[in-house]
């Protein structure tokens, strides 16, 4: 037998991953997870989930699993209806869709399939851990911007791409809007991009996760087709975070070379298939009187933290679901405060969650809830605050 | 800027895999899988399916939709409680379990955490492919080692695993009961197994997806602790594999090297973890009821194909839910025959999903559905035989 350089006991770990402290009081953040879950009073501004729809999206599901079609594996890639709908709501056309177990597993799917490993790939911080943890799986570096700034009205600009892109730079990660802070591109900033990644045989990752909460929002795909990746979730917009589905849309040989390396061979949930089908069917029903809550949501919370010494909005109106809130100017340890917080039946973030750099800095809330509860934060934040104001 | 390797617009294909024809008629193979999806009338008997559930799962899950949990993410690592009553359901103790979407990607991640380029992986042929495909991303070799036998009752065994391992052999695949035989092992196999295991420093995979169909079934954990790996899935004897969720269990350092590497970092659908509580706890109930129909089914099969002239079962009983029907001595290509029943709209699956080397020879069928359905089958079969016998 050979030399062995292993223990087959002690598997090493092959990966790094960005590791979460747990809560206080908790070992680890499952069992924090699991406590938050059960308590039916919690008011949910943690996820950038979404808790305003009706039983549309419900229904379709019930009337799905009485006819026990789950007891049968689903089609490998799934609807095609579902996949036109996708592509209607993008107004996408000539483009293949794949379906994954969320916009999560597409973003896995993705860096698997198109990164070497001398690569590079731009990201901007704050931003969402996950992607970086997948492009440093398979590539050289992930490599974080700094961008909370006012000067770059808080986002990756193309004059920033280019000044921390280098030659093995291939993909630049754009979320948009992005998670934490809200912020969203115009058109004459994804056309800049496109040129950057035309001249230089970049992929673009255009993550529109929160699309649909944006005043406006345009497709990356129209400018740079043929190197764009587009990932699409239904855990927001559509509130079916639990139910997993999501996807990604591109070019056919680029899908192809995705679907090669598929995870799950046997296709997505069918239950939340159809209930995806139903949310794309049923959205000109809801989607206006959505936003209209989510925009007076944030007018309620803008009202309440103008007052507040030492604490502001970075961007505002956020074109998503949720909105960063600066803490530092009061000297207030965004970690210390979501803990507070929780104690008054109110789940938010620490910025940790989406910052290296800047986490010490900012509380990040989400706002598509009943209007009632956005009401309960607004009293109960500005005592909070005074309470654990330190400046 | 870099001299360029790539094609960014047609990215090369990392990874091998199966590719599958697609039936007659049809471009490729979702299409059909779509059609068939949609056929109310056709009797699934081509993808160990069970279809004899009551309505005990799907109230479970039809409750949890409508307190609109699924709203938010799941804990990432999903309920304790389910995770618990997979280790009772195993009779298992002092193990991680992991929760994934299927079984399937399971699979995928311990093949990902565990092997390294250099090593190979010992599989069945028949057996199941997926599992081949995985270990050929990431180790050198996936060795598949003939077993349609008689002389070795269909299965791998001690002996043809030391004839094909090597230095470089890492990890030992036992589907058990196997897909597609339904071949299953006895507690002095697995010994056996467990001690070339710990002699050579392997890992034993034991997939146990079809474990509750089989009369006897044993622990390989318990007498290869530390190197073995159990894949449990709920898509077969709790009729659920529409709704993707499955597990593996093995010991806390091989988990937590698998779990730094996830796919789905959210976790997974949760209301298919409400749907795989409700299986456990009631599995009490109909656990022996729905045996007993499979036994019977395969009774009724066997006592049908014993006068035909040529065709015959290489196992029975089978100790899983599918079982194989050998067409070599009728001359009737497999494919030719699933097609032929497809019209008669019983849906088969030819040898060719299971097997390179001996795809031609076989036909396997589940059993897990109705007995008046399984009446159907043994009525049309041998009008079938004899439409297409060439010998
Ligand atoms: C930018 C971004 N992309 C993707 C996801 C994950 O989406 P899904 O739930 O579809 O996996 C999130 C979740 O928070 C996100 O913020
Ligand atoms: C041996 C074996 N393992 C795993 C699976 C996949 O299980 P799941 O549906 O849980 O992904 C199958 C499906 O047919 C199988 O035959």
């Amino acid at each position: 037998m050979r030399e062995k350089d292993f223990d087959i006991k002690n598997p090493r770990k092959k990966f790094q991953k960005t590791e979460r402290v747990p809560p206080e009081g908790y070992e680890c953040a499952n069992d924090f997870f699991e406590d938050m879950y059960m308590d039916e009073d919690m008011i949910w501004m943690g996820q950038n989930t979404n808790h305003l729809h009706d039983d549309t999206i419900a229904d379709a599901m019930i009337e799905a699993i009485k006819e026990k079609n789950y007891c049968k594996y689903p089609a490998p890639e799934g609807f095609s209806e579902l996949k036109q709908l996708i592509l209607d709501d993008l107004g996408l056309k000539d483009l293949e869709v794949l379906l994954t177990s969320g916009a999560t597993e597409s973003l896995y799917l993705v860096m698997q399939a198109l990164l070497e490993p001398e690569d590079n790939v731009i990201l901007s911080d704050p931003g969402y851990f996950i992607i970086g943890d997948f492009a440093s799986r398979f590539a050289d570096e992930a490599r974080y911007v700094p961008i909370y700034y006012e000067e770059n009205d808080y986002k990756l600009t193309p004059e920033l791409l280019r000044q921390n892109m280098d030659e093995n730079t291939r993909m630049v990660i754009l979320i948009d809007p992005l998670n934490p802070l809200g912020s969203g591109y115009n058109e004459d900033e994804l056309k800049e991009f496109a040129e950057i990644a035309k001249e230089n045989d970049l992929y673009l990752l255009h993550d529109v996760t929160y699309k649909d909460f944006a005043q406006e929002h345009f497709n990356m795909e129209d400018y740079a087709p043929g190197q764009t990746l587009t990932i699409y979730s239904f855990s927001k917009i559509f509130g079916m975070a639990g139910l997993r589905i999501g996807g990604v849309i591109s070019s056919k040989p680029i899908i192809d070379s995705i679907k090669n390396a598929v995870v799950n061979d046997l296709g997505v949930n069918i239950i939340s298939q159809y209930g995806a089908i139903a949310g794309l069917k049923s959205k000109p029903k809801w989607f206006d009187s959505m936003r209209e809550t989510c925009f007076e949501n944030q007018r309620l919370i803008k009202e309440m933290i103008d007052p507040i010494e030492g604490v502001f909005l970075p961007v505002y109106p956020s074109q998503a679901n949720m909105m960063v809130i600066d803490l530092s100017g009061a000297g207030i340890d965004p970690k210390v405060m979501s803990n507070y917080l929780v104690e008054k039946k109110l789940f938010t973030r620490e910025g940790e969650y989406t910052s290296e750099d800047f986490g010490d800095r900012y509380l990040r809330i989400s706002f598509s809830i009943p209007t009632e509860e956005i009401k309960v934060f607004c009293e109960e934040f500005p005592k909070a605050v005074e309470a654990l104001r330190t400046k």
